[in-house]
């Protein structure tokens, strides 16, 4: 449904009606024209051509740096979208299955189908904080597991991992022998400090996916990247090669110019977001609705009992708000997300609109 | 050994050494600045947010205008890369096998062996100048045979497929339901005139796949399209949406622009081009080595009776020139690719090398 409400959206955008869109990850506020300035240079000194599937090498060497590991562990993707279709398709197409804890994004769903792969959802419940029943996730593995895929902070909860539950599933899968890919596209921004997969050695088998959309408002540009043994990151390239080949240079460049701007965009952010989040949780609050406080950008689950969360959202974007219904994210019809990525004010307009809602 | 070469080559410059590159079909002039304004400008006007997996609008209906087809028959990805992994992977993941007509673009093998879709290669020669045998190829189609991939005009050859040997080849891919998927990657800028795919009718199941790259000089911009019936296009978004999402905005407004330029840009390369052509034929020629006169840019595939073409390649490589051996096209082992997509007086030093080195 994620993706049909935003095609929705988008032709009733087309058609002229106003639509509030609270429904994807996208910020409102414009990519800082640092970066667009960098992209721009870079075209005009011709960096227009076909370059290497790797990534640029200074731009690899950036993000080792800021991860404590080594250009070689490191490749440059069209978004972390790729990074995740990547790492599941060249671990997971040759059969076996995935766990994943729910709710969870859709995407990683609909990958693991996309090439027959099996998925194994471990639902976790607002009422437990959404934590990780590391009994469960052991009972769920069996011999075919090849892979768990964890979300952290998480969409659409918004939730930290506590560290002592990350350590726990880092034991069991090395135990097991499974490949934890770790996406950790909200972690920079995060309100709350986050343990990342890589804070468990670099030498391990463990993957981390991450993306400069986030982090530097730069969605529609399209770069992420994989952290990962060497191996897999040769793999990576390879199937980079013979799909989109290479991301722009351009694009490259712009990125690596976020990184040099990092400290100052991101605290930007993140205190443009936390002010966000306290006024939706105060009117979600206000409203009846239950949630988890959000521990990072961009996103509130809110739950009422009983909601049909598809009508709901089906409802609301006639009264031209878009959000996206629960069962977007597993087994959740009685929630739905918010996306705090408007305008201040269309916030304010939305979310009263939402409080209004009948349901 | 394409993007061996090609990394090596990238590797030997990252260490000072001068290296003319002859090897990729990446043209050493620069992206028109019209094009690179228009992508300036579009990301100023904040166009780097996430969009439709389609691609947008206006672009597929100034593309659908061009083929004569409907936006609704038209999706825009990252490369023609994509254009051809994405048809490739939707038609053949779950079994069957595609007939690629030699020599060939290696990427079409190695994108089939990543799924496992097995390959049936149906060998052309220089001698008969590069014609596809009809006969042969309805012996080699069985029941398990869904595609067949045309490139035309071919890299490397460089051939223009002649109209009487496409016509035979839709006739029996139309009575053996068989889908057809034509890379025209090369059609715009052909020196003679080529018969589309899309001359056959648009409600076939045939399949175009296109890219701005060669037309526009825009190869690293990574943006290329499918033109196909609606069920395919939609299926291909629906990849789309869980491997990259979407081609940037702005390139999506550069390429635009490209095409609005069309005509004029067009010409300059070809006429470019093919003094290029000229003048690597004369060469060529006098040095005695074999070919076929390139129907169209950038290509020319010489033969010389008993190279051993790799041999030849790395050698050559070492001398400062990089080229690709015949071998990266299937089983040509006396034959290398030239790509004219150097600045003129590399071309004639690297033409010289390459008449002057030991074979």
């Amino acid at each position: 449904m994620l993706y049909e409400i935003n095609e929705k959206a988008l032709k009733l955008e087309s058609e002229g009606k106003k639509i509030i869109r609270l429904n994807l990850g996208d910020p409102d506020m414009a990519t800082p024209p640092e970066i667009v300035e960098a992209a721009y240079a870079s075209m005009k000194a011709g960096k227009t051509k076909y370059s290497s599937s790797y990534g640029e090498l200074r731009l690899r060497q950036k993000i080792a740096e800021v991860h404590g590991v080594k250009a070689e562990n490191v490749v440059i993707t069209p978004g972390s979208k790729w990074a995740i279709f990547s790492t599941m398709f060249l671990m997971l197409k040759s059969g076996g299955n995935v766990i994943i804890p729910t709710p969870y994004w859709t995407a990683y769903d609909l990958i693991a189908k996309s090439f027959g792969a099996k998925v194994k959802l471990l639902r976790t419940e607002m009422e437990n904080g959404w934590n990780v029943d590391l009994e469960k996730l052991e009972g769920l593995i069996d011999s075919e597991t090849k892979m768990i895929i964890l979300n952290n902070p998480n969409n659409p909860t918004s939730k930290v991992m506590d560290s002592k539950t990350l350590d726990g599933i880092v034991e069991i899968a090395n135990k097991k022998g499974i490949t934890i890919l770790s996406d950790e596209v909200y972690g920079a921004i995060a309100f709350n400090k986050t343990k990342s997969i890589l804070d468990y050695g670099t030498d391990s088998k463990h993957i981390l996916s991450n993306g400069f959309s986030k982090t530097f408002t730069m969605t529609g540009w399209r770069i992420g990247y994989v952290v990962a043994n060497k191996t897999l990151i040769d793999n990576i390239t390879k199937l980079n090669q013979i799909t989109f080949n290479n991301v722009p240079v351009f694009i490259q460049d712009a990125a690596l110019k976020g990184l040099e701007l990092h400290a100052q965009i991101a605290s930007n952010i993140k205190a443009k977001y936390k002010a966000r989040a306290d006024i939706a949780s105060q009117k979600l609050s206000a409203a009846g609705f239950k949630f988890t406080s959000p521990d990072a950008p961009f996103y509130v689950f809110p739950k009422r009992d009983g909601l049909d969360g598809t009508k709901f959202t089906l409802d609301l974007l006639d009264r031209g708000v878009a959000v996206a219904p629960g069962s977007s994210f597993g087994e959740y019809p009685e929630h739905f997300r918010i996306s705090l990525t408007a305008p201040d004010d269309q916030i304010e307009e939305g979310l009263t609109k939402i409080c209004e809602a009948p349901s």
